[in-house]
């Protein structure tokens, strides 16, 4: 186990088709390999547009088998630079059964892992529910040459109970492919709110479990495909790292940007010393925890 | 249920004995109510030092029954000027049956419900593991005139569980009289990671649980009773209120204060509706949550 990782989280507008996203992370991982980056953490989606805008059965023809063309291609990437790297995929399992599926590539090339989305949102422009069926792989953790990875995706940044149990199983750092952004109809405090909660609450399970935390976040806007309007969604960019107190490592802004982080695995074993909070959890008076509500 | 609460957490510094600090808390909530404050949330233990710098078992005499002569005191003060009183307290339960306790007041000054502190923190300076049982009353809300109160004390605040759990049985804002403070041997950089994490990790309880969280912290310096040189822990206020998006209301500093704040109650009904985070939970997957480690 490396005890520190230094990682790249490429954060980008969507370039176009899947060729056009799939050459642009190329660019970007063959420069953050040479910047001396091993970890290597995408964006939620980021084979082409967010495409959950609207509920279009047409567009189910984006998904793709996993193993398949892009785990081929993102595990032939990380093997000429002998990288791990964190992606995010459209999964067709079987006709009508479509995942939201991180995937994660060895450095060996192998595909070395998946997870499917286990929280599926869908409210006005963010039409999940209709595309994804909930993973059914739980809250795994995959291993890795750098460590164990607690991957998780966009919708399940806002659940304690996802990174509580990755951080259960052993995972060392969680990782959040994302996909977040405005409405451009909400005034600029509301704006502002939400994407200070949208940090917020993951430095809190950093704090909570005493891991790093890393998000890739999609950045730019893309306009609703009906819209006769500018309606569509302004993602936010603002991808960060933050160690096992929550403190900022580093913290992209609203442009495509790649950011280079050093991850220091080590402090966690520090900061779960003095703050031990796995070592109070009353575990003897949390068995109302998966119950839908107490009434 | 009220629409809308005025609090006043009322942050301060060790006056000295029992008498001192209740009567300055007398004062403090006369000038809070004469300011329309309908709700009081005090600090951690507030009516005397933070006795838990040592083990010493003659600081079991600090300990009083509930109901006793504070919840009546308190009670006398909560039905004179018309407020709710969450108030922190020692309770001597039997011989060698000690709890950090929370009460609380009703406007008409009697006691409507109590919360034993569930999560005991042990670590120099702070051995509360010797002083206090760990609370057998669960995680209950407590309802109130002013609505149904989720009330937890200090270290519980780095738990999201404790914070779910009070959610998930309705309650409608989460209040904490903590007592944190520094080891003024941390390097001026570690004591501000440790503030940052302290207030991050309470407002993610917020966002997660889309309700209002107010805390109330002790401040100033208090000696290590057995100390020999000038070690002892700064407490370091900055009691805070902020709203179901992890929103600022108000922070108070590092000297004594009585801050007052507003609390829109019918503003989690609009946030839940935006992020609906309790209707995604995957309940069929949380089910090792009440497992200490998955190994």
């Amino acid at each position: 186990m490396s005890k520190s990782v230094k990682a790249a989280l490429i954060q980008h507008e969507n370039r176009g088709d899947v060729r056009s996203n799939l050459a642009f992370i190329a660019e970007q991982v063959a420069a953050a390999a040479a910047q001396g980056a091993q970890l290597i953490l995408l964006q939620e989606l980021h084979n082409g547009p967010y495409f959950c805008q609207t509920e279009d059965p047409a567009r189910f023809d984006l998904a793709e088998a996993i193993p398949g063309q892009s785990t081929d291609y993102l595990g032939a990437l990380a093997k000429r630079h002998s990288v791990v790297i964190v992606a995010s995929l459209f999964e067709r399992r079987a006709a009508g059964l479509y995942h939201n599926t991180a995937v994660v590539l060895e450095r060996d090339g192998s595909l070395c892992g998946r997870y499917r989305k286990m929280h599926i949102p869908d409210d006005p422009g963010y039409y999940e529910k209709f595309y994804f069926t909930p993973g059914d792989l739980g809250f795994t953790p995959i291993d890795t040459s750098l460590g164990r990875l607690g991957v998780l995706v966009c919708w399940d940044q806002w659940y304690p109970e996802a990174a509580r149990l990755m951080a259960l199983a052993g995972a060392q750092m969680l990782l959040y492919p994302t996909a977040i952004g405005w409405d451009m109809s909400d005034e600029a405090a509301e704006r502002s709110r939400q994407r200070e909660a949208w940090l917020t609450v993951q430095r809190g399970h950093a704090i909570a479990n005493g891991i790093p935390v890393l998000s890739c976040n999609r950045v730019g806007f893309e306009p609703a495909p009906d819209a006769t309007d500018d309606s569509g969604i302004r993602f936010w960019g603002n991808s960060f790292a933050c160690g096992p107190q929550g403190e900022w490592i580093a913290q992209a802004g609203e442009v495509s940007q790649t950011l280079i982080v050093d991850i220091d695995l080590a402090r966690s074993e520090d900061v779960r010393r003095m703050w031990p909070f796995l070592r109070d959890r009353r575990i003897d008076a949390y068995s109302d925890l998966p119950r839908r509500y107490l009434d």
